[in-house]
């Protein structure tokens, strides 16, 4: 494969490319609520069939995963893993509308585009859509490709694992790779060989047979006599957890592992490089959360932890002004991010034994989806191949052997056999925020990286 | 006056009353938003002058407050003190839409109006125009009348203390009284003699130098290192607190009186008449928070111990679906039930205090208003008025020491030296809540006792 010719293929053609990822994003495809989701799947199987290869929306019992193959008589075949869905935007003030694809000058990264999923990841995928489609212009793709892309990424991706266990063989490949601007704020590609699992949740406490108001907010002048549910929901939450955030459910960390021998080589080699103030930046925060904990250790906590978080709190009168109720039901929105080893069931179950010993037996339990963390050696072709494709292009890479965030990659380890990473050039940043944006150099040059890639890949 | 004339000019016009009363009620009058605020005033005025007195919409720094009288060189004087302000409707499922002022027949109580505000307290307030004007045209007024009729009582009155200290000889007679529909659903006539003080405050987290995130929300996988303003505000307000909702908060009970002789014999007597099962209806609830305490226990619980309520609690993805987000801030809207003698600012101090020593000094207390207790004694002849009214109309009132609820009552007492009771025959229910309603039958009952009110009152 003529890599050179490749990549200025990329370079003539990249206001065009650009457009092209633009019109793709201007499509919200919103996760939670459905909005333009039907749409976007089909654009997806559209992009494959663009490429040359045959693709299809299959319906779940949630949003469709869009699947596909180009099957090119390779040696080695690549699953494509993507997701086309993305978070909601209400409640978020933006400085441009969120689905408008406008090019901003961000101060300390000059052009972006800034729009809901350019980063997180409709931008990569399309973005990988356009390299595939230049190097077939010029050359041939050295690789056969497998396409899995999901509409529920945001959603603990609820249907993907009965679709993967159900079509172990159509999805079957040598490694899967997911699209990704991997690049930090300093321009520094970030490998993260693992992911940390995930539960979604809600607490609910209803008024009831316990107490409280049943179907209606009542006066608050009888709070006097009569319980109330958020009330309640508050001392279950905070039960949850002691002041420090530190996880006071029983057995929370029966099943925490000590990270490996591989974990251990890796982090101390990233607390050289770590960069404590981008992290800050990155999260908008003045300080960690723990007090004099630097480099490895910090590392150690981020990657190791399981965390409780509160995604949303809602109950009794939240408008304007005043009104004086007890609600008759409040909610917390919330999820845990698992790490090794731990499950999905015995951590769940723990929680509803804790409520329950504590007294909160009325506090409900609505498990909204969830699957464990997963890992990739950092020995593996795919990732070899990523490493060196970062360093022909003038870059080493920090290796992180976990990221604190989730996906659903054990479904590739464990159902399929296939090790995952997530990866390409490119910077872009505010995930699940107002004004998530993405550099547009960047996104040219994550399409020439993806190019490199899938040369050394097959190569190895 | 010839209380029989009167009492049948009312029933003979009833219904084009009710219809005065309806097209009153459908104009939305929100405190919180200040929805047709101006336009009510407006017409509130307008009663006072149609029933031949003067009127004025006095500007305040929030909703004006609409003043008057009547004088007709009688030896009494008295001050018709109301609102014409009413709760939200947001979030909230009516039967039939909450400003149409339908008539729906409800199966406890027959032919109802059912509207925002209807019972709390517009309904009442106009009912009372209707009667001073059927007086007016068969007889003479046997009192002068003062008004003074605020739009922020949903506000905990923050414009009124000002008004009634700088006016205290326009608004000078010889007592208070408060339109109100003061039957409980079996249709017992109910006095309060006081009402409990009030403050309403929020209690707000926000990511700052002390951790968490500052401007926006970030992703909720930085929950493993970053401080979340969410579970911060949780643990705040859950050291309130115990979990059966003892308030934990140092000192606040220091100034909780025990109940006064008077207080005790009205308990005791109440105590006899006292139906539980009442209460749990109209605050829709199973069971009282309290096992094991009746009668005249559970009287006392509610009329002389402090309340703090969560009116509100907002943070974070509140929408449908999910969204891993640790938000930047976190806020509950709270209320303060005050009983004697507790003060609006050494409670503020206590709560302040508290936080700031159980580590939450970064938890911000905003006040937006309150006002202490007060208390009328049942040995007032604008009490005895009441309850021989009561009794000359067939029943017998229940005498409460307190109400649970809060009004500005204190003002009445401590700046003007005159008492002041709510009062009136007829049923409404759900205050602060959906289907707000009156019973048609209890208004017309409202009017006439006016009318028997005002003859007593005069003759005593």
């Amino acid at each position: 494969m003529s890599l050179e010719k490749i990549h200025q293929a990329i370079g003539a053609d990249f206001e065009a490319h650009l457009e092209v990822i633009r019109q793709f994003i201007r499509t919200p495809s919103i996760s939670a609520d459905g909005t333009g989701i039907a749409e976007t799947a089909e654009k997806v199987r559209g992009f494959i069939e663009e490429v040359g290869g045959k693709g299809e929306v299959v319906p779940t019992e949630g949003h469709p995963i869009v699947c596909g193959e180009l099957m090119l008589g390779k040696p080695k075949t690549l699953l494509i893993y993507g997701m086309y869905d993305v978070m909601p935007v209400e409640g978020e003030e933006w400085m441009v509308p969120p689905f408008d694809a406008e090019i901003v000058d961000l101060p300390q990264f000059g052009r972006c585009l800034v729009n809901r999923g350019v980063h997180n990841t409709k931008g990569p995928l399309r973005a990988f859509f356009n390299t595939v489609a230049a190097i077939r212009q010029v050359d041939e793709l050295p690789v056969n490709l497998k396409f899995l892309i999901e509409g529920e990424e945001e959603q603990s991706s609820r249907n993907l694992p009965a679709f993967v266990r159900s079509n172990k063989e159509r999805l079957q490949g040598d490694a899967v790779f997911f699209p990704f601007f991997a690049m930090d704020n300093r321009g520094q590609p970030v490998v993260h060989l693992g992911a940390k699992g995930m539960i979604h949740l809600e607490l609910e406490c209803q008024g009831g047979e316990w107490g409280g108001p049943r179907t209606r907010g009542i006066h608050s002048s009888h709070g006097a006599w009569i319980a109330s549910p958020p009330w309640k929901l508050v001392h279950a939450l905070a039960s949850l957890e002691d002041e420090d955030e530190a996880i006071a459910v029983e057995g929370f960390y029966d099943e925490v592992n000590e990270p490996t021998t591989e974990d251990e080589e890796l982090l101390a080699k990233l607390a050289t490089v770590f960069d404590e103030t981008k992290i800050l930046e990155e999260s908008d925060a003045a300080r960690f959360k723990f007090e004099g904990l630097h480099g490895e250790e910090l590392l150690k906590k981020y990657m190791f932890s399981p965390v409780i978080n509160i995604d949303g709190l809602v109950a009794g009168h939240i408008g304007e002004g005043v009104k004086t109720v007890i609600g008759h039901e409040a909610t917390a929105k919330m999820d845990i991010r698992l790490v090794p080893k731990m499950t999905v069931e015995d951590t769940v179950r723990r929680v509803q034994d804790h409520l329950a010993r504590h007294g909160f037996e009325d506090v409900q339990v609505r498990v909204r989806g969830g699957y464990r963390w997963a890992r990739t050696s950092v020995h593996e072709p795919v990732v070899q191949a990523l490493l060196e494709t970062y360093h022909q292009h003038g870059y080493e890479a920090e290796i992180w052997p976990y990221i604190g965030g989730s996906a659903p990659f054990y479904l590739f380890h464990d159902e399929l056999g296939m090790p995952i990473i997530p990866g390409g050039l490119g910077h872009g940043g505010n995930p699940h925020s107002p004004n998530e944006y993405a550099v547009v150099d960047g996104i040219e040059l994550f399409e020439k990286s993806v190019a490199t890639f899938l040369d050394k890949y097959a190569s190895l």
